[in-house]
């Protein structure tokens, strides 16, 4: 891979209005007009290569995916990842994928309240030091901004090689009052399952022998709903 | 260790009065009374030998602890270890410490509703196979009968090392709808706490590297009241 001045990845991008958001701002509140359709909006935060959505966006015709990251080369890398994996349709640009340059931070200046159905957070930065808590993805107060975009179907499914990730995160989403299901410690101990999309860190790690933790947590209300009258049936008499 | 046949284990239990109860369900309502006070009671449900349950009775003078198991070897093997906890306070019979021949299935028939403060469950048969799985002491089945039996204040510590009685017990509590708290994946990351009592398990288990997972669930209204307003406190702004 040749390296690239800011300059010119920039200009690289600036040059794919078709499948990269430079200001998403623009968007907020009229993604469905963008996409050009009223499918549910799945993003993921903290998208790095881009395997995850690109693969996501290819399976799932019936959802529209956004990828988030605040690097540049990031943004670039991914375009490439979504566009090589809609080549083999003879697609250049991917139908229901836009990969957005954000600050997480600003996730309620790119989306308005409802605009988003689903999130998905996968491997983020642990921040393992206690004086950087507050900068994991999962803190009480990105629970507040993710809650603000979410729809009433919302939910967020985290998953993460990190143990202390993620139990901060179980006791952020329980502290929080929040609904969690399908709890997860070594979510490919029954070996792997083709209708699981990985993430390039997922794939390195599973064949390391890495324990992959994950769980989802329902936001919405009508989410909620559809969960509650059946929680307690698997469980048997 | 001389081996004893059941009958003569059963003989030593019942010159055990002071400290043994072999009949529990003659106390269902009456605890208090036998303890002679209204202090709350904590259960131990599979205290094994016993070493968890004396200790906590010897260091927390303030709450009645019965200790459940449904073999006798494992009530004399107790006694024992209770009489030796309290023996180096010269007391024979410890006040606030009582071991009942019980199987759990039956804890409705020895303890009347609301009269139980707390439930600990420590390292709690993991039961492997997914056709044991009823069998779990963190089934929602159970669940039902600790609910019946806790108080106002109830809460249930739940520790072990199995990952995969965790994982059961974490999905078991999210989807029963319970308020959970201080999960954590790893009790002695920090090292040994010496305010934290361990089972010999534990001791074990810990000395040989292996994780312990523990998390208390809140059951009780009032346990719940004093939890909610500080929920997010420790996460900071």
């Amino acid at each position: 891979m040749r390296l690239r001045g800011r300059k010119g990845i920039r200009e690289n991008l600036e040059q794919q209005e078709d499948l990269v958001v430079l200001d998403p701002g623009q968007y907020r509140g009229k993604w469905a007009e963008l996409f050009g359709n009223d499918l549910p909006i799945h993003v993921e935060f903290g998208m790095g290569k881009g395997q995850f959505i690109s693969q996501m966006s290819y399976k799932h015709r019936d959802v529209n995916f956004i990828g988030v990251d605040m690097y540049d080369e990031l943004i670039r890398r991914a375009s490439e990842k979504g566009r090589g994996v809609w080549a083999s349709e003879g697609v250049d640009t991917p139908p229901n994928l836009k990969l957005a340059l954000l600050n997480i931070e600003n996730v309620e200046q790119a989306f308005a309240p409802g605009e988003i159905e689903r999130i998905y957070l996968n491997f983020s930065d642990p921040w393992p030091k206690s004086r950087h808590a507050r900068r994991r993805l999962t803190h009480p107060r990105f629970l507040d901004k993710y809650k603000a975009i979410l729809n009433d179907r919302g939910q967020i499914h985290f998953k993460t090689d990190s143990v202390t990730l993620f139990e901060f995160s179980l006791n952020a989403f329980a502290d929080y009052g929040l609904q969690m299901t399908n709890i997860s410690l070594d979510l490919h101990r029954d070996g792997l399952n083709e209708e699981h999309v990985m993430t390039e860190y997922e794939t390195k790690f599973v064949g390391q022998g890495m324990k992959i933790h994950r769980c989802e947590v329902l936001i919405g209300e009508a989410a909620l709903e559809s969960y509650r009258p059946n929680r307690l049936e698997k469980y048997g008499k």
